[in-house]
C-alpha cells in the first residue's frame, strides 16, 4: 500500500528542497512526508515549491534523529549517490528497489531516507538502513538535485505498484475509436487498386506495390471513421470518367 | 548513442526551470539542450539551478518555432500530461518510449520535447511530433514540475541506453570480497553446531534448528573475512572448559 510508504529527508538544507520533494511524492501516489531537524522549517519557500502538495508539507512530521522517524518500520532504504564502505544490502536499480519495497509495505511501514544536499547520510544513519540504493547517474556528473532523486524513485515506486495485478491503477486513456472490419479492409484495398490502375501509377494489378502499401495502411491502425476518410480522399483523387 | 537524443524546452515561463532541467540532462548523459522562446532568458536562476550543469545551459541553442528546433530529427516525442485529441502513436510507459528513442538515436538526432508549465504544448506543436509519452501519475494530482519530468524521462532514457550491451556502462560498485570456500563454510556450521551444544542450546545435534540457522547465514553471504569474525565472536563466546 502506498499511504505505508515514507519519505524521510534528513536534515535538508534548502526549504524548496523540502516542497518540491513533497511535490515530487504527491505526483506519485505517496503521502507520509517526515523531515528529521530540518535545517529552517517551515518557510514560505517549501509551501511555494510544494505547489499543489502543500497539504503533505503542512502534514509533515518534524523529528529529531533518524531512529525516531524509521523505528516502527520494517523495510529503510537509503539512497545515497556514494557507495559507503558498510556493506549494507545494496539495489543497483531503482526498479529492483521499488519491487522490494512495495512488497515490505503490504502490511507495514517502510521508508524511503534522503540524506542532506551536501554530505548525504551519516554512517551512523546508514546503520538505521536496512537496504540501500543508488541511481545510476552520469559518471562524469551523477549527483542529482534531491527533489529531484525524490522524484525518481518515487517514480519507480508508483511503478512497481500500479504494475501489481491488485493495484487497480487504470491509465488514462482516451475511448478507442472502432475498428473496421477485414470487409471494409478489403473494400479499401480495392479502392486503392483501382485508383492506382486508373491513375496509372501502375499498369496492372502489381501485387507487391499493392502488399507494400496495405502494409503501410496496415501499421497506421485506422479506425473505422479514419478509414471512410482516406476512402474519401480516394474517391476524390480519381480521374475524371470524361478524362 | 546519447549524444544524438536533444532534449526541447518550448516557451519555459521559470528561468530556474531551464537551469534544473539541464542539470536533470547531465546527470542522465544528455547535452543538447534546445529552447524554443523562452520568456526570460539568459538568466541568472538559470545558471544557479544548473548547479554543474551550466556548460548545457551556455551551449543551449534559442530558436524561434519548434519546427526550427526539430527539422533534422527522426523522431520526435512530445511529452504531454494531458492526452490530446490528436491520435498520435502513444506511449503509456516512459521505459517503452526509452527503448524506442535510444534505438532512433543510433543514427540520426532525436527529440523529446516539453511544452509549457502550465499549457503543455500547442496542436500546432504536437504536429512537430511522430510521438507522445506521457508519466503515469497520481489521478488526483498527476502533473510533475517541468524539470522533473525533465528528470524521469532522462533518466528512462539513460537507463535503456545503459542497459544495452554495447553501452560499456559500468555500474560503480564497490570491489567484491573474496567468498570462502564450501570447506570453510563447513568448518564454520561445525564450530556453530559444537558452540550450540556446549552452551545447552541444543542437547543433541539438532538437524532442524541447526539448517535453519546454517541458511540464515547462507542469506547473508558472508565474505572470508567476515566469516574470520564469525568464528572469532563463536571462539570467544565458548564456555571455559574449566566450568
Amino acid at each position: 500500500m502506498l499511504s505505508h510508504i515514507r519519505i524521510v529527508l534528513v536534515q535538508t538544507y534548502h526549504p524548496g528542497n523540502i516542497g518540491a520533494s513533497a511535490r515530487a511524492m504527491k505526483t506519485m501516489g505517496l503521502t507520509d512526508l517526515v523531515l528529521v531537524n530540518p535545517r529552517d522549517f517551515p518557510h514560505p519557500e517549501a509551501s511555494r515549491l510544494a505547489a499543489g502538495a502543500e497539504d503533505l508539507v503542512d502534514a509533515a512530521r518534524v523529528v529529531g534523529s533518524l531512529e525516531e522517524a524509521v523505528s516502527d518500520c520494517v523495510q529503510v532504504i537509503g539512497a545515497s549517490a556514494r557507495l559507503r564502505s558498510m556493506p549494507l544490502p545494496h539495489f543497483d536499480e531503482p526498479a529492483e528497489m521499488a519491487e522490494s519495497l512495495v512488497d515490505h509495505a503490504a502490511d507495514d511501514p517502510v521508508a524511503l531516507v534522503f540524506g542532506r544536499e551536501r554530505f548525504g547520510l551519516t554512517n551512523d544513519e546508514i546503520r538505521c538502513c536496512s537496504h540501500q540504493v543508488s541511481i545510476p547517474a552520469n559518471p562524469d556528473y551523477g549527483v542529482l538535485n534531491l527533489s529531484q532523486a525524490v522524484q525518481v524513485l518515487a517514480y519507480e515506486t508508483f511503478r512497481a505498484w500500479r504494475q501489481r495485478p491488485d493495484s487497480g491503477f487504470q491509465a488514462a486513456r482516451p475511448a478507442q475509436d472502432r475498428q473496421p472490419t477485414r470487409e471494409q479492409v478489403g473494400h479499401f484495398h480495392d479502392h486503392l487498386s483501382r485508383l492506382m490502375q486508373a491513375s496509372g501509377f501502375i499498369t496492372q494489378p502489381h501485387a507487391r506495390t499493392e502488399e507494400q502499401l496495405q502494409a503501410l495502411f496496415a501499421r497506421a491502425q485506422p479506425s473505422r471513421k479514419e478509414l471512410s476518410l482516406l476512402r474519401g480522399l480516394l474517391s476524390s483523387l480519381e480521374p475524371d470518367a470524361e478524362g
